[in-house]
């Protein structure tokens, strides 16, 4: 198996996309290339890596996952390789990978310093091209990730916020907005069973200021076309939906928005 | 030859495509995967039949077409499979797939019950990934329809309006508005010598409530540049356009308007 | 090696693409086909001859490059392949090949007059689909080019500004701005040097009317969040961008305007 999957905030207009497949097919002509996205906000390392860890998982064992979301590119931030138990993640050590690499199990981390395996001349603006692209092409031909330079344990680790309980409300924040307008929360499946919150309630929901009640169900289908809907999502975080409908134009939320759930007690 | 085809309402943004490669991949690593769209507009069943319909006819003998616009999902709307003389369709049972189907020549129909080949854990809120993508691996590696469940025949059958003449004038409606602002109706070629209108004809058309008067050519580059122009498309529809412009702005228009067209009688 | 690589102004919401895609497949199963970009600003053949130019060069030997911004498609305007020293080009003969072929080595240019390999029925309105498809699926099997159809010499070749120098100012214009807002103009590295410009120095940079002074540098990241950076690019043009920002929202610009660099004497 000769997967590579490409992630990046290069959007899909210019030729950059395009170089990173060209040079991969040049070095690995069996590559399977397969883009998981590249519509990734501008800059944004924290969507990279969410939209990343939501995909990574459901790729073939020895993927080598390609992400660029690089704003540091060209200065000291370093380039890396993450080797865990199923993939490989190749781009910057600005915490983009670490997400994903951390729902399966780091085994190492390393530099990747060896300009051998780097195009001929590499610029200082595009390493995507001419830093991760070869790897990854070298990668999946079998090349062993020590060739590429030394084992590191100082990369960057992002620490993203979770949700907190507090008199039976749970307490998140929109982790991401995805394109039909759902809110997709950090709030997970289990905080709900702890929070004493089953399929069937009525819930009070509230992001930034704006408050609406809605009923927690399993499918968007379950209530009106139209309205409002809470439940989990196929990667069990909570989603606040509107069925057939947009609930992030409802809310008017943005992602890093407060969010907090409480069950309605009918009197 | 093992290809598989995508189409969905779920945009390039989120990682909601790359999972469902990513599950395909891991059960049939040899599967060439072709994106047909994901920009159909959200929940819009029409226009993803119809966007289907006119590229499948063109894939190879037995590609299997994955197509996910589905609103009902996870609720009791079944997962099917059709098989064609000539190809599979998966997705949702509420219309989509049929208007491709219906160019070939419907063989049967299943619904998927057989959860051996689902995913291990099946989410209510995307079957395109949980159900239709495993299904379409399996399909592609040979597994003949009929392990996936039953036969069916009261499957969802979608009657679009077609054409009609009246007094020499030809009725008809907006299928779809390309993205060069094409628009493209349901009136066929065939109606066109029905009518009695040939090529460099002058007509009227009138498209909602505006009119405009403008040749019946072959080509766009038959008209000045700027001007509009009705000609038949690279699929037997009715397309007005402008050269080099865009005819849905000229018309200011939206799928589902009517539109009438007939021949001037010079005087 | 059997790579394909794609180019239009077909954006991705139709089926245009796809049909492209079927026919290929249906003629050569095994054909890695790489979308370069179909978000080219439509009927923009400088913009596409750009993009394929940048993209080209770093796919392997052999590859066929099919590109489509085709205005004058079903008109007199020709089919063309260019064959050069390490790749094909097939496209309509208005410039769009050109730019990319002569960063390499042209051998021959045919017309393409041979109807056997093309689709069964050609249209007035996709000979993407229905000519430069099949030609390129052909093409990838080891057809020989000459079997299209005769030599021509007599093919379009564009003419683009170059930048030049007057009075130590350098005076071109802008070629493109890519997805990020970055301004990249028809200035090449070498005539910063002639123009006795060096890294580190602080230059006037005039774009359309707006006059900016800023830095070149090497980096995005060498400048301060926000602020302007002059660099060149990874194809070697110089290109002005804001370190995390939007360089063409600053300086309110548009491809085609003109830009004026000179160095600032610090008195």
């Amino acid at each position: 198996m000769y997967a590579i999957s490409l992630l990046s905030d290069f959007g899909l207009k210019d030729a950059y996309v395009a170089e990173m497949k060209g040079v991969i097919l040049s070095i690995s002509p069996q590559a399977i290339i397969v883009d998981i996205s590249h519509e990734i906000d501008k800059f944004n390392i924290r969507m990279g890596a969410f939209i990343l860890a939501s995909a990574a998982q459901f790729f073939p064992q020895n993927t080598v996952h390609v992400a660029v979301v690089d704003p540091g590119v060209g200065t000291k931030r370093r380039p890396i390789i993450v080797e865990t138990n199923r993939s490989f993640y190749v781009g910057p050590d600005n915490g983009l990978l670490i997400l994903a690499a951390q729902k399966e199990k780091i085994i190492n981390v390393y530099q990747i310093t060896n300009q051998k395996y780097n195009l001929s001349s590499v610029s200082k603006t595009f390493h995507g091209r001419d830093i991760f692209a070869p790897t990854a092409a070298y990668l999946v031909k079998g090349l062993n990730p020590s060739s590429f330079g030394p084992l590191i344990d100082d990369y960057v680790v992002p620490t993203y916020s979770k949700s907190t309980i507090k008199n039976g409300e749970l307490i998140g924040e929109v982790l991401h907005i995805d394109d039909f307008g759902n809110i997709i929360s950090n709030i997970l499946i289990e905080n709900f069973s702890t929070a004493g919150i089953y399929e069937g309630n009525l819930l009070s929901v509230k992001i930034d200021k704006k408050t609406l009640n809605l009923y927690f169900r399993s499918a968007y289908g379950e209530v009106k076309t139209g309205n409002p809907v809470a439940l989990f999502d196929s990667s069990s975080f909570l989603e606040i939906s509107v069925n057939q409908g947009n609930a992030s134009k409802l809310f008017k939320t943005k992602i890093g928005d407060s969010l907090r759930v409480s069950r309605m007690i009918k009197s």
